[in-house]
């Protein structure tokens, strides 16, 4: 944990917080803070700083917060908001983590030819069972906006209806993309830093079939390569925000 | 499994093998194959092509190769030796299965301030308990090639003898970088797709102490960075060869 993630939850009024859970034992195991000492603090959709111990004992810590460092969540280029083809439950815990640690603002898992049905019954796909693992990228990656996670049961009607009424709103350049084996034209072929939001849509084990990727080519997406190797999900999904990532930074 | 990687363990003679673990499960479930049915193979450090299968029942699957393609490993540049802080064994898992699948040359695990000596003890450690992951990461990742793993005991000598003295034969232009929040220069800054080789260090959980950044610094080594967020061990690898795998195929 790189930041301790506090939500309305926690919240006694409006500066002072309780913890009791793995946050709790974070702080005493972890980082053997006392009371008195300062911690760093991330509220959930809101500021980041520094936080200071107010009690601590075996079952729980008190923290107060102020001057939070207000983050405008519109200055977080680019805003990738990623398209997953709904993956079994060990790897979906895998990808939700990383969602969080690198700043994904959207998570849409959206039903494909190689996805197994079985997938959308797992209890992972309640908002209460995914969000911990939401949060625990957030705690790692150092920064306090929720990923918005929505789940798509047909492929063909997310791409032609809910995408554009998501959407809608969203007048920003768009630069839209998917991996695939067959492609050799890397992202930095499409994206130089520039585009405001990236939408880029992440295959199932064994890849798209050609309707699926006709189809996202016909709603604007640009097949790209993440190199010569296979990479299971839960790795195209970092490869890709990290190149995202080095792209983005190293041209700012 | 997107090649069935065979050893000399697993051979009859020239050109047939035996399998009977996980490899022809997948074959029998996964894949579904039956007797005559082609199925791609790798040699472990030798070639790949297309296998047959010349036999297959509940216990076992026989297979007959012929004209595997040659890989010249020299070829397959970068170089990549990953110097990586031992981590814990679940995250040491993650990591050799990551250097199967994207092709590193060597894993030097190095002993750091932040590393537990008691991850010195654990079993994986052991050729026999680590070589698996490699071999899971070449079957993903599709190639042949098994990382050379050693493991240093200390620092200061690392860098001071043994690197040198592992590397004497290595006469081609080398990279050495290590990523460390306190940069902010993207990996492109250094690496344009031309050097040969590349020594990349990757830090324990909690990052490099200020003795080690100036040892490496000392020794050649460029500090870079990964992004704005802070990632986990594993995360930080896949990141690293992903971001160094886009700009030498993006230049090719």
């Amino acid at each position: 944990m790189n930041l301790i993630i506090l939500s309305d939850k926690d919240r006694i009024d409006e500066d002072h917080f309780i913890v009791s859970d793995n946050r709790a034992e974070h702080i005493r195991s972890i980082l053997k803070l006392s009371e008195g000492d300062p911690v760093e603090i991330g509220i959930l959709n809101g500021g980041q700083g520094k936080g200071k111990i107010t009690e601590i004992d075996s079952e729980k810590v008190c923290l107060m917060t102020k001057k939070m460092e207000e983050v405008d969540f519109d200055d977080l280029t680019p805003q990738i908001d990623l398209i997953c083809a709904l993956p079994r439950p060990q790897t979906l815990k895998k990808v939700l983590l990383t969602c969080g640690m690198m700043a994904v603002r959207r998570l849409y898992l959206i039903r494909a030819n190689r996805v197994e049905k079985s997938y959308y019954h797992s209890p992972l796909l309640e908002s209460e069972n995914y969000t911990p693992f939401l949060i625990e990228g957030l705690s790692q990656g150092k920064h306090t906006r929720l990923p918005e996670v929505t789940i798509h049961q047909r492929f063909k009607p997310f791409f032609e209806d809910s995408l554009a009424a998501i959407e809608k709103n969203d007048k920003s350049e768009t630069l839209r993309i998917f991996p695939d084996p067959q492609s050799n034209q890397t992202i930095n072929r499409f994206y130089d830093g520039g585009a405001a939001r990236i939408l880029l849509a992440i295959g199932p084990e064994g890849g798209w079939v050609p309707f699926e990727t006709e189809m996202m080519q016909a709603h604007g997406f640009q097949m790209c390569t993440l190199g010569r190797w296979i990479l299971r999900v839960e790795h195209a999904v970092t490869a890709a925000l990290s190149q995202i990532e080095m792209i983005h930074v190293g041209n700012e």
